[in-house]
C-alpha cells in the first residue's frame, strides 16, 4: 500500500508525503470524473458501510458516489431505527457489522475519539467523516487539493478561517494538514468562538477580520452554527454578518484574486455575500466535485484495490 | 437522440413525434422485462439522482427499479436530515449535487414549476415526477402506453377522467399528452374540484358522472384527497362514492369493456368498486409495469446511453 | 430446484432434507465469504425487495448484503412514507410490487401469518424475514448451521432456550427446525413468558434455569423485550438477571465448553454476563456471519439460480 496509514483518522499526525499520496492520486481520480464513463473497477466486491450517527445528506452522498464509483458495494447504517437504540454496546454493534465480512466502515459521529475507538474493536478499515469537534479528515483533504489544484503550490501561501472555529472539525482538520504542508493558517471568530487550544493550534489567532484577511490568498468560510446563539455562544445574524460577512469591501484586504472556501451549506448573505460566493474567484463547487475525488483516492489507498484503469 | 427534447418537464408543447419515440421505446423495454434477465447495459456508469421532495415510495421504486435495469448508479435525495433544512437555496443544493459529477437528476416538488426552474441551475437532465398541481408527464406516458397496449390505437379514443383535477397533475399531463395524439379527453369532478382553466384545456367539463361516461372508451379514476375535506372542498366519502365512485352499475353508460385506469394506490369502495378494480377491463396492474417500461425509456432517450442489448 | 419447497414462510413442516441442503449450501456461501471477493454472480439480474414493516437495521443489512454478494438488486421498501398510510390494502400493495416485475419479496411484518397471505396475492417468491410471534426461519437456519459449524453433527444435542419464549419467532422456528433435525430442545423461562402451546411444541418447559441447563451442549439466549414489563408480563432486570441471566457460575450446570448463542442485540450484564458473551465459547459474532451465509443460501436456492462461481 503506498501510504502508511492504515485508518484515515484525522491529518494530526499524518506525513507530509502520505498527504501528498492522496492528492496525487485525487488529481488521477479528478480525471476519471471528467469521462463519460465514470466507474472504475477498483473495489469491486468489497463492502463498505457508511455508518452515520449523525445526519449529514451531503458528505454522505459523497462518500456513497466515490464508493459506487469505485465498485464498491456501499450498504448505509443510520441511527434510526437501529439496534442503538435497544441498549447494545457502540463496540457490539461495531463487532457485529464486521461479522458480516465487510470492509470498511466510513463513520460520522457526534462524539470526538470515535473513529479511533472503533479501531480497536475491528479490523475493517475506518475512515472518519467526522466525529464531533475533533477532525472531518477528507473535508479538509479535499480543500488542500482545491487549492492545489488552483494555485499549483501550497508551501508558504496563507490561508484564513474564518468563523465558528471553536466547533469545526473542518477548521481543525485543515490546520492540521495545512501545516504539515508548509502553509500558514490564521484562525478568526468572534472571541467566544476562537478555540480554547490555540496554543496548541500554533496559528495567530484574531477577532478583527481586517487584520486576518490581511494579504491572505485563500479565505475559508465555516457556516455559522446559528442554533448556537441561544447558548450565548453566537452573535446575531446582522453582527455576524456586519463584522465577519465577506463582500466585495472586505474581500479587498485579502490578496488580489483571493480565493473564497466554504465546506457548505452556504447562507448568502450571512457569512459571505452572493456576489463573492459567484465570483470567479469562488472554489465553492470546485470543492464539491473534488470531494468525490478525495473520497475515491481515500477509499481506493486504504481499500487495497487494484489498479485504477 | 433521437428525441428533440433535453428534459422531460412536462407532456405541454412535446411533439407527436416525440412522445411516440417514447412510447415505441417503452414498448421495447417492456419487451425486457418479460426476460427472466430484465437488466440491460445502457446507462452503465451513469448517475441518477432521485430527487425527492415530496414522499413517494412508489413513483421512487419504479424510477429506481428503471435506473437499476438500465444499469445506471441511482442517488436517493430526500429532504429529511438533508441540507435544505440548513437555510441553503434550492439553486444551491442542485449546483452541489451537479458538481458531484452526476448526469440526470429525477425531481419530484410540492411546487409547479421547480423542474423547469432547475433546468436554468444545471447542466444536468432534469426528469420531473410529479411538481405540485402541474404535471406528471411520465405517468401519463405510461398511461397513454397502457392504451395503445390494449387497443392498439390511440387517436379518437375518449378518455373521461373521474375525480380531483383541479389538484391533479396526472389528469394535467395526460389531457396535454392526449390531445397531442389526438384523443379526446372528457373531465368529470365535483364543482368544487373541477380545473378553474378548463378552457385553457380545452376539454369538455361536467360534475354529471352518467354525462361523461357516456361512450368512453376509457375511464381513468384519480385517488380523491380525503384530507382536502377539512378545507371544504371534497364532499364525504359517502357523498363521493355515490356520485363519483364507479361501479358496474355506472359502467354501463361507457363502452362495452371499457377500460378502467387509476395511477394508485386505490381506494377500494370508495372511487372504484373492488369488482371493477379487479376485472378483465381494469389495467391498473399493467399501469404499474409499464411505468418501469416507460421510466426506462424516458431515461434511456435522455440520458445518451449506448444501444439497448 | 434442489429443495422442495418454493417460498420460506417458516421451519415448521420443513422436511429435514431441504434444511440440510440450506444448510450445505450455506456452508459452501461461508467458504465465499472468507475470499477476498466476496461477490458471485448467479441472481444478476434479479430483483429483490425489503418488504419491512417493522424496524430492524440488523436483519435488513443482513438480507441486503446477501443480495448485494449474489448480484441481485435489492430495493427496500419500508411503510414509512409509503402507500401504506393511504389506505391501500397489503394485497393490492404486494400486487403493485410485484407487477413492477420482482423476483422475490423477504418481508418482516408485526402480525404473524402475513408472508403465508402474501403467496395468494403474487407469484414472485416469498421469504419470511420475521412475521408476529410466528416464525423467522432464517434466524433459525443461521443458528443451527452455526452449530453444525462448530460441533460437526447436530443429532441427539441438547439445545437450552432461555428468555421471553412466549413472544419469540426465533425460539419458535429453532423448535421446528431443531425438532426435525433431531435435537433435544429445553424451554426455560419465567412463567408469564413460557408458551401456552407447550403441549403442542413438545418441548419440556421449565422456569428453573438451573435444571434448563443440566447437560446442554448449546445454550440459546434471547432477548428480554423489557418494554413488556409495563404489561406486569417482565419481572424487573434485577430480578431477571438474579434468576435468567447466564453467567459463569449457572454456565457450570451445562456441558463443560457448552456454547453460548444469541441473536442479537445483546444487553451485557442483562441476560448474560460480559465474560461469557466474549468467551471462546461464545458463538455470537459466528452466527451474524452465517446470517449472511444462510441468507445468501436461501435467495440462492429459491431464486432459481445459476452456478455458484
Amino acid at each position: 500500500m503506498p501510504v502508511s496509514i492504515k485508518h484515515l483518522l484525522g491529518l494530526k499526525g499524518v506525513s507530509h508525503d502520505d498527504i501528498t499520496t492522496i492528492l496525487d492520486t485525487a488529481d488521477t481520480f479528478h480525471e476519471v470524473l471528467q469521462r463519460e464513463v465514470k466507474v472504475v473497477p477498483p473495489l469491486r466486491g468489497k463492502t463498505v458501510v457508511n455508518f452515520f450517527y449523525e445526519n449529514s445528506t451531503r458528505t454522505r452522498l459523497s462518500f456513497e458516489m466515490a464508493e459506487k464509483r469505485l465498485s464498491a458495494n456501499p450498504l448505509n447504517f443510520s441511527t434510526s431505527g437501529s439496534s442503538v437504540s435497544k441498549g447494545e454496546t457502540l463496540k457490539d454493534t461495531i463487532q457485529n457489522i464486521e461479522a458480516m465480512k465487510i470492509d470498511m466502515i466510513v463513520v460520522r459521529h457526534q462524539s470526538a475519539g470515535i473513529p479511533l475507538f472503533l479501531t480497536t474493536c475491528t479490523d475493517a478499515v475506518i475512515i472518519n467523516a467526522g466525529d464531533g469537534y475533533n477532525e472531518h479528515p477528507t473535508q479538509a483533504l479535499l480543500d488542500i487539493m482545491t487549492i492545489r489544484q488552483r494555485l499549483r503550490r501550497l508551501e508558504g501561501l496563507k490561508v484564513t478561517i474564518v468563523g465558528d472555529i471553536l466547533h469545526s472539525r473542518v477548521a481543525r482538520s485543515n490546520i492540521w494538514g495545512m501545516k504539515t504542508l508548509g502553509m500558514n493558517v490564521t484562525l478568526c471568530a468572534p472571541s467566544t468562538l476562537l478555540p480554547h487550544d490555540h496554543d496548541a493550534l500554533g496559528c495567530p489567532c484574531t477577532t478583527d477580520v481586517n487584520d486576518a484577511l490581511e494579504d491572505a490568498d485563500v479565505i475559508m468560510l465555516l457556516r455559522p452554527q446559528l442554533e448556537r446563539q441561544q447558548r450565548g455562544l453566537f452573535p446575531s445574524v446582522r453582527e455576524y454578518r456586519s463584522f465577519f460577512g465577506i463582500d466585495a469591501e472586505k474581500m479587498k484586504r485579502a490578496q488580489k484574486n483571493a480565493l473564497i472556501m466554504h465546506p457548505g451549506p452556504i447562507n448568502r448573505g450571512v457569512e459571505l455575500a452572493s456576489d463573492v460566493a459567484d465570483s470567479d474567484n469562488s472554489l465553492i463547487l470546485d470543492q464539491v466535485t473534488n470531494g468525490v475525488a478525495t473520497r475515491m483516492a481515500v477509499l481506493y489507498l486504504l481499500g487495497g484495490g487494484d489498479n485504477v484503469q
